[in-house]
């Protein structure tokens, strides 16, 4: 297999989707070694580092890439295979920004209040144990949590030429901000541009659902991923991501209000189960609603983001996509 | 333990939370074994049953009280153990109702679509392997799904006076729809009048989060649990409501959008956390960011409900209303 | 034409839609003049009177009802031609009630933040110029405004057995802060109980659209209408509120978000403007398109409510309801 | 003073906000007189194009721009005067786009509906009668309406590096829909990139507010318009889009819900009137609660769009922004 590491300078960082020359080109089957910077750019260090003083609203989220996939054309299906994701730093940060978050006003729940205080969480990592700790700020209270490694963003260039934020998540992926984007699972996306210009980025350690106060354990990411290319004339593409894991399939939606997030997700949940079964799309509702998990992603992002998630040992058994994702899982064990 | 067991006469059935009167006067600490009918008042039997031709609106989600429980007064919590959940039926149902689900336009989301078909289906009950059977209705395919019984409404009378109708969900529980309302937990209610005057129903042998097209596996359930009050000066009610497993603390909150729905049970969390371990507001938001699950409990009711639930297994072990839940375990397990 | 005059005593105010017994019975055509207390029962008469401190959050928003209509059954249309309303205090009282208003956190929209502060204004009612002043609290600024009479609350009974707060707008009309509601208009309300028993209050001496921080300049109303009843047998009761005055059709939705309110509001106008003038749906949404006015009611109740409007100068003449609004405007005018 | 005169070539149309290269740049107080195609780009003629036949999604809203104003630099005010709007077409045209439109499932608001019916209405122009003329499709109806011409979208490149479809309305202007931006009116957006980048599209010859359906009558037209800057130095940009009239200030937010949309505009009111009026932010809100208008914009967009709006009768004489508007006014009268 072709192999590729990249490590981005602070200068190829990319702060959108869309909009940004590639910074490399892979073929389908490319094995990618990344290291993705954390949202804040790694300017959170200690609970003294506050966002009105170290953060600059025009760089957050640095994204690794883009990168273009030879041969990807609009209508086809990006995938991506998240092998591994490991902690690149010894620590994670979390940070109550002024106006950001589902707990208080924003720029658009725009309210008259004074923002929260800013505080400053700093979470040391213990690889032995596999923990992150959560230590209070205002009492005498700690706790160790779970690694738990996801990326917050994974996403394409958007369609309608449009560029968007790596704040924001939408049809093309993004800041999706969802636990279930972890190792192990492949990721599916619609390929708007030539070259579909992927990037990912965003690590968190851990991160409950919801992300309520708006940041999650952020860290610099070790990440390795298999890129592959689904034509248009083998399958559609999907018109919102979904992500098929060992046990699971999942769409997930991004939209506000947040009942628009999980319709979406749930449409199209509903479209891919009628692929895979044969299913009339009254059946596959009526079965959605009997065996959905909706567990949410985000509600703090500029886009809301609702998962929908159907246990595949409900199903008969099916390989969607040819069994891509079985097949991405054994090229992932032998590295 | 004093026992009570009713089954309600068509008569007694109670369509609203308050405004009525209660149908028996309990003691805590009453082991009450109850049957309560299914969300169609065992209307839809059959697949040829349609919800036009056979259901009345002014008759859905009838309910099992409401019940007095002797001492309750407001600024109490009403405490309902559900110790078991067993179908009363051999099967269930579940249907499109037009104008109404997930998925379609509906009295508030008031567009000028068609109705989605009427469309009806029945799960027959397999008791020895505890599964209730899918059917599609358009295509030749069937699936076995594990029963999984839960209660859509667990409520008591409401605040300022107010009479709601068993259809909706709000700071006095109601129709949730949340799968967690199943045997083994315990639920917190706030007493908003003498009495609490609280009832059951809408038994579900099994439901995916969200209740995405309305109706989950519909049926009439055997219910028994055990019913306690804490008084207002051991603990001060909930605002919402709240549930307690063996591994998890809960909180549902219901409201539109279902972002607000999300942040009521958000914020209950956040009280209940800094109420078990002393922690700021600011500080449990922040832990809460990087622990909470957040499944959906129903998007179609009148008011959309959302969950907030914390792993036990993260916190340091407290003891929530003075252990009550174990020791309601323990007496459950006594029966 | 009968005759009836009404002061309610503290002790007869309703706090209700629904559940209270009614305080007169009315034969169809009764001329009604009718005293109404102001939102906070009189009791924020100087801006050192503070919400917390004086208001009692089960007793808003009184009601002066509710009165029966003799014959009136589900199905029937109440009528109440708003004939005069004129302050009945020589003050207007507004004021920052905590975590209530349209651009802070509440308890549906619940943030983390702390309340606003509470701060009061008194506004002087000046007769002769037919103004209130407005006085800043925190600057040296006032102006002279005009007073523009309305009812925040015009409703009935609600269906479903339901009882709803004096704070809650709904499809029985009810709190919608509506700047429309006022002298001159015509009110038509679905009956859901027998005698509609409606009841009306929450005088403003004038109010912005959308009801900003919640509360408008409250006062005191000497009210005078005329009740009349449309039989379901001459016209089917509106699914929601219309108003009609001599230049105008307005319908109300009340819901959230409130594009569902808005969504309700155009849809029974549509109903509205196919009943007129024969308009298949499609055609009257595409006129509604370019003709609607949608000035928004209130966006700080339980539910928002938002209202449609369209011209008559714009339509064919057509007599609504066989031309009782022009009838009742001349009855109004010999009285 | 100097003008400008343009009129684009089909291939010189701009699709986004950002992102292209300007067709024009012109000095601060150039007078531009300008030619916009309608939103269809000309495509719908007769009520026999239908726009799945016609239309093509990518190809939707043509700009005409975007023009660099000479020595724009963010953190400026971009002033735009709108002195004519006329109709340069015989004919308008509304349509009914499948999943688009306020009261029907669209992308966002995903729902299992088939679309509405495709349906097309021409309406003729009579320039000696200053109408338009709506003809039902399926009754023998028709009326005429008074034009009312006004632009949809005025917008310059956005912040944050983003690029957004014509589409789009946000902080930076563009796909407003709002019948406040007619003849006559001042508009004020944030300068975002330097030389602005302003474009200026979708001609409607009338709307209603929310324009329901979609597509209000939408027609080219022939604009004319003096642009101006107002340095950093002088005033603060403003954060979201100002339109001054000589009797009102107006504001418009865009976002979801529609109530996010509503609270943008009325925070940017207060602010506004805080600046010009000395007023505590507190003192502004109550002010505004009892002087707001609040018309719907569109709640068909990807964002939705409300207008707050004060009569500049019932506030003492003051001159934003130096009396910028009237001195435009002066100009405009001497073309």
């Amino acid at each position: 297999m072709a192999e590729l590491e990249f490590t981005p300078t602070p200068e190829q960082y990319a702060w959108t989707f869309g909009g940004v020359a590639p910074v490399r080109e892979v073929e389908p089957g490319t094995v990618m070694r990344l290291w993705c910077d954390d949202a804040f750019g790694g300017r959170i260090r200690a609970v003294t580092d506050l966002p009105s003083a170290v953060l600059d609203a025009r760089f957050l989220n640095p994204q690794t890439g883009p990168f273009a996939v030879r041969g990807a054309e609009p209508g086809d299906t990006l995938v991506l295979h998240l092998v591994d994701l490991t902690p690149a730093r010894e620590w994670g940060a979390s940070t109550l920004v002024p106006f950001f978050g589902g707990l208080t006003g924003t720029d658009r729940t725009a309210l008259l209040d004074d923002p929260l205080p800013e505080l400053t969480w700093i979470y040391e990592l213990d690889r032995a144990r596999n923990t992150v700790t959560f230590v209070a700020r205002r009492s005498d209270f700690s706790v160790d949590l779970p690694v738990a490694p996801m990326l917050g963003t994974v996403g394409v260039a958007p369609a309608a030429r449009e560029v968007r934020s790596s704040l924001t998540p939408d049809a093309f992926g993004g800041n999706m901000d969802t636990p279930e984007m972890r190792a192990g699972v492949t990721c599916y996306l619609p390929v708007n541009e030539p070259g579909a210009l992927f990037s990912v980025g965003d690590g968190h350690y851990r991160q409950g659902e919801g992300e309520s106060c708006g940041t999650a354990v952020e860290g610099a990411m070790d990440v390795t991923l298999i890129v592959e290319l689904v034509k248009a004339d083998v399958a559609p593409a999907p018109l919102w991501p979904r992500i098929e894991s060992d046990e699971e399939l999942i769409t997930v939606g991004s939209s506000r209000p947040l009942e628009d997030a999980w319709r979406i997700g749930q449409k199209e949940m509903i479209s891919w189960l009628g692929t895979l079964h044969g299913l009339d799309r009254l059946d596959a509702y009526e079965l959605l609603t009997q065996i959905s998990l909706a567990p949410l992603a985000n509600v703090v992002d500029t886009n809301y983001s609702a998962v929908t998630k159907v246990s595949k040992a409900f199903l008969p058994r099916v390989d969607p996509y040819g069994g891509l994702h079985a097949d991405l899982r054994a090229r992932a064990a032998s590295l």
